[in-house]
């Protein structure tokens, strides 16, 4: 039994369309015992898996919003075998103000599990997701993307887990999940030291779990947005939800690759202006130009000649034109 | 003379090169007599006219600062007749913070014309512009894109002047001056009340003069940016400053439209994530939807959906995802 | 004309009820052609005088912004002879956020007449209703209430004007409308300098003007609220605008009273916990203990003993707890 | 021992009357080793129970900090049998700025339990109270009331504990303590979760402990602060610490109650202007209307109608007239 | 006569000591009608000038708000002959906070005059004392350090006035007087554009008027306190108002000074930690070392170097280790 | 093997001389990946122990800073016998500031060891130094100064630890350390309970460590730095890791002394101005004066005199004038 004290206004039991909120403490200076009320909707028909879909994990992230409201309203209960659990914009003050970060707090949701029921409102609520829904899952993807700062290849992310005991089933489970959504890329990444994620938390319960990268730069990315459409419905189908086989996207199966490490980033040393020497989604080489960085304070100065220092696909670039010192600015991909 | 307390480093009367800054008085609690340092160039030569090329009016509108740095360092000063004097970053806070407004005191520095002396940094600096720049100039550009909110078709802005007296031949030279620039559209407006506008403070001081807006999103948009880059150096040639013909682009010459009036936008009328029915420099018709405003407190309410009032080009479109209440979502220019 | 940048959505002319928006420009880093809305609802019939009704000049004041959105509802056009112009939220950012000063820019509205076009949200929404309703109106009345921190007997409250030439006959029309509203107090104060407020400025336009103070502790206070709702629609037929005479409360006419100077406030000397000898609206005598101010930082210390230092009615007593030094606590009011 | 870093200036098993500061360190950018005085006061005398008296736990609810800071001053320590230790204004920071979070770290002291040495302010003094106050004590009573938001019925709050084991026995302690305390009602609730508050905190110690509710809308209550004063008192002649029996107030005996659950709140499902439809300690019914919530943004909409859920006294009200999405407007309480 | 909404509590023109506040509005959330109480002593006695010291223009400079204190509480009013008005921590919000700039808007006072009547708490008394006390004065000094930042040689601050007309008197009288103030230094700047400060205003109602410079670093440094303290008594004493003659002090008459020109500053070119090669009141040479500017972001670039661009005084020298790219680090002065 | 999200640049087993940074997780609303470049230095050489120093753990505490930036470009990888990990802007973001706690969350660097490797930049950054730095050193030197409020006799800081088992040998190790590094005085603290510091995480992994208090004020003392320069040289070679014997400075060996407890200090009661009776360094007497505070609310009444408590040496004295309640003014140390 949880000691959340997250009350949700939906009976997760029932079956049949329930829309409500979850309500979750948050003191204010003139309401003491105010509350804030995160969207969620249940789905719910006969018998089969739970599958648990988020959305606004990050505020500035759209494609997984809007694809989770278009399926709250329209996901046929009758259609379905099992249940669906929405969160279409999970941390809400942040979805709210269209942000990355918390407006409460500066708190960064996906770095919150797995909770503390008492620790404020993103540690409340991580800790009512991680104690109350996660335990009734068999499967859970969290829709991210790239968010104000990058913008990133349409992408499924998942985890190579260790290969051994429980963890081979769950990996082999995992890939097929990513096949299913269809995404143009599953990107798998070694966390051994995952952190505090939500992808995290669910593989702790032993939920089949995804996150994803779909479009970024802060708005909303009308290609993404088709593919996140088309794959959380494959991901119903998949888990035999909804009747019928995944869709195919227009690019064929998902291209399955990694990021293996550090050197495959490419970061600013300074602040400035910086101009990418190529689009999102091309081929590079090692030791080619990444791009130049403009320092604004000192027009008689060259601007900084970055490389790149492996060699695959740009599946990760910088969007805003403004970075920090310590700002990724490319982050490269390779075929596993 | 001026009662600026705004310092130039450079001699604006000297020929050859010069790199420096403007020193303007910015006291803080622990430097009272601190100075922000705003840089600029002047390339002078010869005999000819004076032209004034600003960016960072707005912080994060990068396609001008680039340029501006690039031209700042690359023009020979003998290939130069007359002076040209560069302010690459001009609201030089908000240019390192990358943000519209000020993060000193929240100040639309396009809105500070023609400034205060001791009115606080931007105030200060506007009235320099104003008292000491704008009388010794010829043409002045302030290049403008679309920022974070909103991305645009790259264009040239100009006012429509009053058609009688002195007005007459500005308009003319107005005319003639976007011509050179080459951007694919010259946008034109009535702006009887064109309001505190480094643009309309130009004007006043009859000084020939164009505003712009060139890309947008909050990013530094190639294609832009090489419009961009052609377009100072077109108008150098045009005020005879450098030699040779303004080039043009392989869109060809640019088209001169306008915006009426208020109808040809479209307003969020509440909060929400916006999803729009058209890609940027579409023709739409009046009537036609514009896109859906997808409000997430409710997941059981359709989005909202709202239409165009006017027929004409998608000349602006909203970028950033998340919206508020009375942000525009879309404007419509059409052909003069 | 007005050089004013705020664009009303309804048309000031035409007849029937109309609610829309004003929409006054306010730029932000992620819009800079973002507007705020202000509700609008303007009501209008045959031939008539133009009478101007505003709450939310302050955010934390409720009764007016609650009788105006009633009467915005429910006032029939077809029983109106002339125009009613209906502003019940009018510093809306003020008014969402439940304060009295804008959480843009901290800003107190009824110190922003005559306004500035260009000067920010709040000095521009000042500069429209100054530079285009008042000029149109004849009779204008702003609806205050005690806000946060004081409590007020619920009154009408107008100015002492000059008692030669055009004022003479604006003093007896002011009067005349106050004893029409029918608050229980009507308050005159000698403003000789009344400063930037909204009832000045209707002054200088010659409107016959009122404000008020009809309630306040930060609440909605239902008798104060039934008073504001009557009063409103007897001002109305005060005007001739709707048939029949004003209804008298059950407290009977409206008492004439003054404050004439400092000496008839208390002011807090010290930051403390403020605890009032008497309730509001209790006659009180000079020399008279008004209260205890609590001292929490020095729990040995007694409480700091203050007494009134005039005769007359505690017409406005400090609410809210805690107090700053220099706070009024008390406000006597005089018979006229 | 406590590895508390906060220091009492105070002995705490000292005799007579002692008023001095808890130093708590609070380090700022001028001042490392800054400290944070949290006044104390402590009478002791002869032998008999401990009791700590608290108020101050939320700043801007001022009858338990006035009676407290009342009863420091005037308690002779020769009628004293044992020890009384008060903290008039506990969470001292909130106190000075009259809100009920912390305007340090935006804390809620009464989330702070059982507080951590190094954690903070807030966190240090809480830590400070648990491990070296409450092991002391044999009661405690923690005095609160309803805050800038709520208004409630004057009461007494305890936790309906397990009813086996140790806790039959606090449980009828706890129940004759809020009889001899004497407020109109004494409200139970089943806080199996009661999360980390002063109460569930000193209940972990097996100190007989009290929370209350005496008054609210963040001014000083005359009626609570009576109420208030007396019940101290009486709880010291409860525990034999004073002289003599508890005095009853005029309305008699505290009358149990309860609040059963969720189902006995209405909670504003939107922002907007609450607009109560009955007055505090009002008997209601499940069904009837509670109130309308008035929506500033659109004057053509009615309110929206709030109804009651459950049928009993309204004990708690929202006092603050603009309310938040998610704030509660009613509490029903029922005898138990 | 003044339109200004400040009230002072103490009569100017009566005799004796009277120590009281101006209260000047200052309208907050919670206390609409909030002032703030700003420190006012006035010491008259028979016939004479009148002579208003000030101290507290900006928060963080201590010698003359010290000063101040100290006279305002043992001048003898018997031993006076004429008038002394002193405001010891004239811009109070910056004062409590020990800043340079006011916590409430973030304004530097000292930039403020002539003020304006509803411009906020500083504007407000700025024009208070603009339009109210300096009319009624002869002499005026308003005492200031070097704050923070800062550490100057203690010196009196005049202006060099125009040579003709009135402005030959006000010269050679203000010339006395800070020869009478005695302080080790005079320094005379040629201010034809001096901006809004208190010392500018004052000479613009034809004060004699000096402002000061003595000491800085954020500290109270005793010997400027000795100095300040003997200056203002030999500033009474010069003026009448005391008898005898000033003091000198134990370093000989007053050296008159300038600085000419921003060619007498160092500023520092970028962010870093300055390292001074002399202390203050070294002289020194033009082309020799200034200090080191250490950057914290690269160790392994050398310090960047800094020289002196004149010779004479090191009279101000950056105090505070930690600097900005256009602070002044060092400013030399040279005999006239 | 730690769970560290921090990538260091720089290889810490690596001969020579390498510089770069560590790479600490921070994420931005614009840049969800960003990191923060922490500068890192080592230099290595043969076999020897390791030595870890530390600076601007405070950001304002400039002798550190310098002196390790200073030691990092000059020592000769030639010259060490082991190898010398130095961090010169330790809690960088506070470093670039020139504040002692944090701008990014407010933390003082110095109350988050052990760390958090999730916790945010300041406590991942700290478990990176107690999970992956000080595992691998043999001694650890922590560069502290007094920061913006205190000015402090320069002085090496060390533990009294418990005289039995294994903190018998390291105190020993310690008192050499603190004899080798030779500031004109050795601090030595019983912390029993030192907290969450640097230097009681070193304790805890058994390395000889040592902190300092050089200076303060907020500024770069020249005569505090040569000792500091001096010292983590002395250091070195007392180490072994240089060639030599420590060097003694003009004021011969270090005075070992003592602050026994709080009855040592003195604390400001008020927020006032402090003016010290005594210079840094002098020999005061328990019961003299320690200085004024001035209280500037009320210039009626004479300034609070303190007095010492203790006899000895004004050890560390309040620098900034302006001091809040709770504030230590004076800190008395005693020869051991």
């Amino acid at each position: 039994m949880t000691n959340s004290p997250v009350v949700p206004e939906v009976d997760l039991s029932a079956g049949g369309r329930q829309v409500g909120h979850l309500r979750v403490p948050q003191s204010r200076d003139d309401s003491g015992w105010g509350t804030i009320q995160v969207p969620i909707v249940v789905v719910a028909n006969g018998t089969g898996p739970t599958v648990l879909l988020t959305a606004g994990n990050h505020g500035d992230e759209y494609e997984g919003q809007v694809a989770l409201l278009d399926l709250a309203r329209t996901l046929d209960p009758g259609s379905v075998q099992g249940r669906v659990i929405i969160l279409p914009a999970m941390h809400y003050p942040a979805c709210a103000a269209g942000k990355r970060l918390s407006p409460l707090d500066g708190r960064d949701f996906n770095r919150c599990f797995p909770g503390d029921p008492f620790g404020g409102f993103a540690m409340s609520l991580a800790h009512f997701v991680d104690s109350v829904l996660l335990p009734v899952c068999d499967y859970q993807m969290d829709l991210h993307s790239g968010g104000t700062g990058m913008d990133i290849v349409p992408s499924a992310v998942g985890h190579i887990l260790d290969d051994a005991g429980d963890d081979a089933g769950l990996q082999a489970k995992t890939l097929a999940m990513a096949d299913a959504f269809g995404a143009p890329i599953t990107l798998l990444l070694r966390e051994v030291n995952a952190g505090p994620t939500l992808l995290a938390a669910a593989e702790k319960h032993g939920v089949v779990a995804l996150s994803s990268e779909l479009g970024g730069g802060g708005r909303l990315n009308p290609a993404a947005l088709a593919i996140t459409k088309r794959g959380v419905r494959n991901l119903l189908r998949h888990a035999g939800v909804l009747e019928g086989l995944p869709a195919t996207g227009e690019y064929g199966p998902s291209r399955r690759m990694t990021v293996p490490d550090l050197a495959h980033y490419v970061f600013a040393p300074a602040d400035g202006i910086w101009e990418a020497a190529d689009p999102l989604n091309t081929t590079v080489e090692a030791g080619a130009p990444a791009g130049l960085l403009h320092r604004i304070e000192d027009p008689a100065a060259p601007p900084i000649q970055l490389s790149y220092k492996a060699t695959g696909l740009l599946w990760c670039a910088r969007f805003a034109g403004r970075v920090k010192a310590g700002d990724p600015v490319a982050v490269i991909a390779r075929d596993m």
